[in-house]
C-alpha cells in the first residue's frame, strides 16, 4: 500500500486547499452526514475548493453505515457525473470515513479520498488504516475493503464541538497506542487533564498516536499478523460493548476499549508476567475518567461466549493481543476460559464492584 | 499485486483438487448461475471438494450482474457461515467472475476466491487481471474493484458446451492479446479453423494469450498506463456494441471488438503506418468468421458521440490505443473526428458494405 500524507494541523482550511490542490482530479465531492453539515460545515464557509464541491447528504449515525446509504453515494456520485478522476473528500467522524472511504474504493474500481476526521475517535483511530467498510446483515462492518486515503487532514479544532464523553471516547484509542508504544509515551498520556482541555496538547499526542498506528500499519496493511497488536482491549471490549447493548444501555465504543484493555492488561499480568504498578496506575486513570462498566460473576458465560464470536478468534480458541511489557505485544496468545473468569474477578476487584 | 497461479488443465478435476488444497481455509463455497448449474456442474459432479462445498445459486446473464444479485451473495456468505478464512470457487462465465470477485473482495474486506471460468471470453478475458464489479443505474462495471483470485484454473473441455458463436467471441479477444505480442503469435491465431475444433491447440493458443493479459498487466495493475493498450479495438467496439443495443439487435461483445479492431487498425495505418498487408489479412479474417457489422454512414455522428462517453477517454478528447505494427501498442493516441468518418469509409469498403 502507498504511503498516505497525513496532515497535523489546526489552521484547517489552509491543510484542505494545499491537500486538494496538491492532487489532480476534475471534480471535488464532498460527503458529510447531517451532524457534520449543521455543526462543521460552518468551519468551512470560506473555504473556496469546498465551496465548488457537489455535496452529498447522509443520515447521521452507525445504524445508517448500511448499504442503503451506500447505494444512495454511489447514486450521487453516478448521476453528479463523477467519473475515475475525481475526488472524493469524506468529512466526519467514523461512520462517514467508513462508508466514504468504501463507496470510493468500489465506485468505478476506485477513485481517490480524503478523510478529515471530525471526532477524536475517528481521527486516531478510523481516518487511518485503509480499513472501510458498512454494516450489514445485522454484522459491523460486514463488507468493506483495505484502502488508504489519499491524504488524511487532522485537526483539534473540529472536536471543540464534541461533549467530554466523546474525547474520553477517542482517547481510549491513544491508550492503546500508548501501551503499543513505549512506558514514555504511556505515562505522557496519562498526565492528560480533561477538565483542563489543551488543544496544541492533545494535537501532538495525537500526532504520536497516529505515528504508532501507521507504522503498525505499515507493517501488515492486510492483517494478517501484527496488526493484531491493534486489537488490544477490543476482544473484552467488544463484548462489553454487545452486553451493553443487550440490555439497551449503549456505550461508546471507547469506554468499552478502556474497560477491555483493563481486563486485558490483567490477562497480560497473569499469563505475560505485565508489570503490576503499570496495571494499578491504568486502573486508577481507568476509574477517574471512564468510571466502571457493572457485570456480575453472572455475565461471565455470555461474555466469553461473545469474545468467542468476536471476529478476531480464528479456529474457534479465545485468543488475544496481550502484553508482556508497554511496548512489547504478543499477538495469538490462546487463553483458556477460565483465566478469563479469574481476570473478570480481578477487574471487579480493582473497580470496586 | 501478488502473483495470482493459472492452471491450464483439460483435467479439470485434477487441477481443481490440486489448488483447493494448496491453500489454507476453513470453509468451502461456490458461486454458479443457473445455466452452469445445469450443463457444467455435471463435470464436476464426482469432485471430492465441490462435493462438500455450500452452493450459491444465481440468476444467469449480465442483466443479473447487479447490486440485488451481489446483495443475495453477501447474504448467502453470511447466512451459511462464511468468515475471513473462508474460500469462494467462481464457476462460470465473465458474469460469475466479476460478480463473484467482488463480492469476496468486499466481504469482511476481502476473502480468497478462485475463478474457473466455462467460456473462452471468460477465460481468457475475465478471469485474469483482478477487475472485479457490477453493472449500477444502468452502466456497465460502473462499480467494482481490482483485485486477483488466489488461483485461475482454465480448461478448454467446458467449452463442449458453447455454441461455435461464443467460441468465436471469445476469440477476438486473443487476436487482440496476439496484436499487442508479435507477428508469430498472430499469425498462428490466424491459422485456427473454427469448423475443425481442436482442444489441445486452442489450450496451447489460451496459455500463450492469458500470458501476454498477465504480463500487460503485471506492468500496470491499477490501468494508469499501459494496461490502456487492452483497450485496442474496444472503443469503436463498445460504440457499435451501444449502437447495436439501440437498434435491439444485440450483438455479442468478442464480435464487437473484433470489428472493433478492423476500424482501430485502419486508424493505426492512417496514423501510424501500420503495414497495410497484414490490415488487409485481418480484414479478410473478420468478414469470413464473424460477418460484418451494418452502418451508414448516418450512423457516424451518433456512433463518435459514443465513443466520446466511452470511459477510457480521459479530459474529453477521442483517445485510442493505436499499432504502429504487431507488439507495437501507443496508448493515449488522440483522434480526430473527421479521421474517425475516414476510418468508418475505410471499414465499410473493406467489408463491401
Amino acid at each position: 500500500m502507498k504511503h498516505q500524507e497525513i496532515l497535523f494541523s489546526n489552521d484547517i482550511n489552509s491543510a484542505i486547499n494545499k491537500a486538494v490542490e496538491g492532487v489532480e482530479f476534475n471534480r471535488l465531492f464532498i460527503l458529510v452526514d447531517v451532524n457534520v453539515d449543521q455543526f462543521v460545515m460552518p468551519f468551512l464557509a470560506d473555504n473556496v475548493n469546498i465551496k465548488g464541491a457537489f455535496k452529498i447528504l447522509i443520515k447521521a449515525g452507525d445504524v445508517n453505515k448500511n448499504l442503503e446509504s451506500l447505494s444512495y453515494i454511489w447514486k450521487q456520485l453516478v448521476e453528479a457525473g463523477a467519473t475515475r478522476h475525481s475526488l472524493l473528500l469524506n468529512i466526519g467522524g467514523g461512520m462517514i470515513t467508513d462508508i466514504g472511504g468504501f463507496a470510493a474504493s468500489t465506485f468505478k474500481r476506485g477513485i481517490k479520498f480524503f478523510n478529515i476526521p471530525t471526532t477524536l475517535l475517528g481521527a486516531v483511530d478510523a481516518a487511518v488504516g485503509g480499513k472501510t467498510g458498512i454494516n450489514f446483515n445485522s454484522l459491523k462492518n460486514e463488507l468493506g475493503a483495505f484502502r488508504e486515503a489519499e491524504a488524511v487532514i487532522i485537526s483539534t479544532k473540529f472536536f471543540d464541538t464534541l461533549p467530554l464523553s466523546e474525547i474520553k471516547s477517542g482517547y481510549a484509542e491513544m491508550l492503546k497506542h500508548g501501551l503499543l508504544s513505549s512506558e514514555y509515551s504511556f505515562s505522557h498520556l496519562l498526565d492528560y487533564d480533561f477538565n483542563n482541555p489543551n488543544h496544541d496538547m492533545l494535537l501532538k499526542l495525537l500526532q504520536e498516536s497516529v505515528e504508532v498506528k501507521r507504522k503498525v500499519v505499515a507493517d501488515d496493511p492486510f492483517e494478517k499478523g501484527i496488526r493484531r497488536a491493534l486489537n488490544l482491549g477490543h476482544t473484552v471490549g467488544h463484548a462489553f460493548e454487545s452486553t451493553a447493548m443487550q440490555r439497551f444501555e449503549p456505550i461508546s465504543h471507547g469506554y468499552a476499549v478502556a474497560w477491555g484493555m483493563l481486563v486485558e492488561l490483567i490477562l497480560s499480568n497473569m499469563i505475560l508476567k505485565f508489570d503490576s504498578n503499570i496495571l494499578n496506575v491504568y486502573a486508577r486513570f481507568v476509574n477517574e475518567n471512564y468510571g466502571v462498566f457493572h457485570i456480575t460473576c453472572d455475565d461471565y458465560d455470555a461474555l466469553i461466549e461473545l469474545m468467542h464470536h468476536d471476529k478476531k478468534s480464528n479456529h474457534g480458541e479465545l485468543n488475544f493481543s496481550l502484553l508482556k511489557a508497554v511496548g512489547d505485544v504478543k499477538i495469538n496468545c490462546e487463553v483458556s476460559s477460565d483465566d478469563v473468569k479469574v481476570a473478570l474477578d480481578i477487574y471487579r476487584d480493582m473497580l470496586h464492584i
